[in-house]
């Protein structure tokens, strides 16, 4: 089953610069072979369900190694039965629509 | 690792009426055997990561095979390395807070 | 508008407890009037789509006024234009399907 | 107050293709004056809260305007109050911290 994510990784209790934590996210995901891409509130990824959960998983294992001791992640998943979907495909399908 | 969650499961493409498509998720995680509960916008989880992301996929699953075409779920993710913590004892802290 | 909103403040920068945020938020929501109901992994909130709104906007006030430096918030909404609905009737939808 | 904000509409019951209304998302946030750009999974967007607020509320109404008669929106909103953020700067800080 292919899945469309957004997620957002929010560590807690580790001070109030993330960046270094969301790079090492980008990081995981790069390791992970995955099809993925940051925006300016979350990194989007898609792929089998499985691999997508355990790169997820895998920004957790690693940030709580670097001393993270608690993650707020928010995940956003879709699928679809009706017909294949990429990534690509949906903001792709918006711009037709705006003419853009 | 073990992980708190709350997911919501929104069926797109199979009508107005959800309420059918909650029960579905809510047999699904019976089946489970993970410790949840149904709450007015979503239902909490918990139990070891692979674990309750099985029972989220199998959710996806069950619903794709009863027809709905396409499923967007929100699922909001929680762990800890600092301490163990369980759903219960969230809701407690906050209500010792408060003095309730 | 009529909204049914489920949101979770996560504070950033303010330590690894985050109970005593949460207790605040939920006086917030007191004195909001709104129908609010805690559940282990955010809050229950219904009411007019400004109210709620004005509710969440001060939640994120009164946090930054006790000292969080950054807040990050997850909030699901619902409208309906189909017929109106409230929160209880969410979950006995449910459970009538299940035969609860 | 300044808020960072993503946001996706999933339309309920308006059948399974969603991107003309989330083409009309798009025209609701031009009209709107606000910072905001597409992703593959929702939409950025930056302003004073209740501007932003608005926006959102308006895309609801919309969209309950052309027939939608449901619809779930996640939101995940972020404050400052130690320093100004705009989204622009989260990219290129985590970009900075990755050397590219």
């Amino acid at each position: 089953m292919h899945v469309i994510v957004d997620f957002t990784v929010v560590p807690v209790g580790a001070g109030i610069s993330l960046s270094g934590y969301v790079a090492e996210v980008e990081r995981v995901l790069a390791e992970s072979g995955l099809t993925f891409e940051l925006h300016a509130n979350g990194t989007n990824v898609e792929g089998e369900w499985d691999a997508v959960m355990a790169a997820i998983r895998a920004c957790h294992e690693r940030l709580h190694a670097l001393g993270v001791p608690r993650i707020h992640t928010d995940v956003k998943l879709g699928t679809r039965s009706d017909r294949p979907q990429r990534m690509a495909d949906k903001v792709a399908s918006v711009k037709r629509v705006l003419g853009a």
